[in-house]
């Protein structure tokens, strides 16, 4: 079996829609549930899949069993001309973000650069959506949040920080911004979870086990993960050798900024689970950052620049065997374009758990394409 | 022979004076003279040998030959409550990035976050001196800067990007701030410089050849890289398995906030060699942020819970074999305490350096324990 097989087609506007009424049958606003789904479907749309409707799921549980709440009351919690401080108060974590980098954009409009902090918030879906409401508005988006811990630090085997990314969006003349969206770590769960269905090793250097050692046995790492017995390595890998040390410190500079200016929580407490086990807030945090380019230059200048800047690389010699030198941003470009046509990819695991939650919330308006039995089975998949 | 029988060594005092005079000698004004003295010796300080006093011969081989000027006269060319642009018309890098962070420092006590934008510069020094300039007023900074070509881009072969660093202090309750400075490299030119004086092989995966194959014979890859036959790795190493397209765009973030919100030269343009092989300002761009927690926060508190979180990573479960998990900044407090008693070791290269610029500039009355030939042999060495 290659991992195609298990694959059903679906258009943007059916799982946008199906998202977003999930969100609603669980007491989101309309407005925010729009919001949420969109989240969601940007990821899907910019091939993302592991940050798609792939964690609608995720999102159904926690509400499901009130480890977050479906309204999202924000209250500002300090303010200055270029800055802000946002309780998002155990809300949606898209909802909060959306509406803290409009206000980090607003106040670069205003003073060149700005600035929110979130904090008491949840899992916010793709970084990049919030990169992208940036360039969008022409500015610049620089944006991080705290996760649950997967990181070891260098010269430690514990996973410790989450997998933090530290995600840019840059406004160019090109058909797309570029985006530099992604963790500090090498690679993330999900990923192993993809090579573990396909019965591939992990790639030696993207995690570490207990004993210091790159550990390669997927299904193992898998299980050894949660047990905190094995841990992704900082983008640099094991060591110091070929610069872990780098990787580590942006993962901790992210954790820094999402945790230390608010009441959020921080490393091994953004479980999720509290000291007898059971369910608790997440209270994680996050930051943005917009800047204006047209504080320093004309916009248009700038995006001129930037786009050269861009060709200039694309055009470097390429390394032999390679047929393009790619530039952030372009290969989700390049996904949204084919898929578009060809509709997002939902796995077996997804198919079960949208006909889970169909059937729990009533939905059955929504005629899937696919019919699996999603009772046998703990659809869990994360 | 060892790294080490090369080695004499001098007080902080005698390198800052002598770094002084020699500043003075070449037209620097007296308190801009001791900036850049400032700044080379926080290097050796740190135990960060690349760019401190060893670098004295660039910038006084930069100043002879009129590559850049000795009296920095800077223009603010646009400001808004939160930004500043400023043209540093070819002076000293050091001298338009101190101004340039304190401006941002100024402002992000009051509006809460500052950034500065330098263009028309040269080499600054450590990137850390500015991050720690941040860090002593309770702000966080964040700088970055390009520089001559040296990074390959991912899928490419061609020394594009310069090792551009990507650095951040954050204020703690620790005897040190948390400063994170280093190339979004894996590494840099001058490790592979140790690494061939002794005869020792370069780690596969630190540089790229030609034809897309680690490079490892040190020597060599020397010779080639002034060729462009040869390129540094971005953080992440050649291809994406281990995310080398993350140091790819970490690079190429930080060349565009050096360089396209102003005429600040970009990639290969950073070489000061003109089209007829001529010495031309390196117009080089730096970035500067600094962030007031205190807009957030109270500041001890955060200074507090930022030294929690830095606690809680120290005591992180170690990799067998490993005696501590270090946090950023603690390395070079470690080497600041050793090198008060110790000095700085001054290498044979730079001993040669010293005595060429003592001879030129008829500084005699510095004393030095070294008495190398320094006319039979090309002193430069970077």
């Amino acid at each position: 079996m290659t991992d195609k097989d298990e694959f059903v087609y679906l258009d943007f506007d059916t799982i946008f829609n199906f998202m977003k009424d999930v969100f609603i049958g669980m007491g989101v606003p309309e407005e925010d549930a729009a919001t949420c789904a969109d989240v969601l479907i940007e990821s899907d749309k910019r091939g993302i899949d592991s940050h798609g409707c792939s964690r609608l799921f995720m999102y159904y549980v926690r509400l499901q069993r009130k480890q977050q709440l479906p309204v999202t009351k924000l209250t500002i919690v300090k303010e200055t001309p270029g800055t802000v401080r946002i309780n998002a108060n155990n809300g949606m974590g898209q909802v909060a973000a959306k509406k803290a980098m409009q206000m980090a954009i607003d106040k670069a409009k205003k003073v060149g650069i700005g600035m929110a902090i979130v904090e008491n918030s949840n899992h916010y879906g793709i970084a990049g959506y919030y990169a992208l409401m940036a360039t969008k508005q022409d500015c610049i988006g620089m944006t991080g949040t705290n996760a649950r811990p997967s990181i070891a630090p260098t010269w430690s085997v514990e996973p410790m920080l989450g997998t933090n990314p530290f995600t840019f969006g840059v406004p160019t003349d090109w058909d797309f911004p570029w985006i530099a969206d992604h963790a500090t770590s090498i690679t993330q769960r999900g990923k192993i979870e993809t090579y573990a269905r396909l019965n591939k090793d992990a790639v030696k250097g993207w995690v570490i086990d207990e004993n210091g050692n790159a550990a390669t046995d997927s299904k193992k790492i898998l299980l050894d993960m949660l047990d905190f017995k094995a841990a992704l390595t900082p983008l640099g890998g094991i060591g110091e050798e070929l610069g872990g040390h780098k990787g580590y410190n942006y993962a901790t500079f992210v954790e820094i900024m999402s945790s230390c200016f608010t009441q959020a929580n921080m490393l091994q407490a953004c479980l999720g689970i509290g000291k007898n086990g059971e369910f608790v807030p997440y209270n994680l945090g996050h930051f943005f950052i917009a800047m204006d380019p047209s504080a320093f230059c004309d916009i248009n200048e700038f995006k001129k620049k930037t786009g050269d800047l861009l060709r200039q690389l694309a055009a470097a010699k390429k390394q032999p065997g390679a047929n393009h030198v790619y530039v952030a941003g372009e290969k989700e470009f390049l996904a949204f374009e084919e898929r578009k046509k060809s509709g997002v990819p939902i796995s077996k695991v997804t198919q079960k758990q949208f006909l889970k939650i169909r059937h729990e919330l009533k939905l059955e308006k929504y005629d899937f394409p696919f019919d699996v039995d999603f009772t046998k089975e703990d659809a869990t998949g994360w």
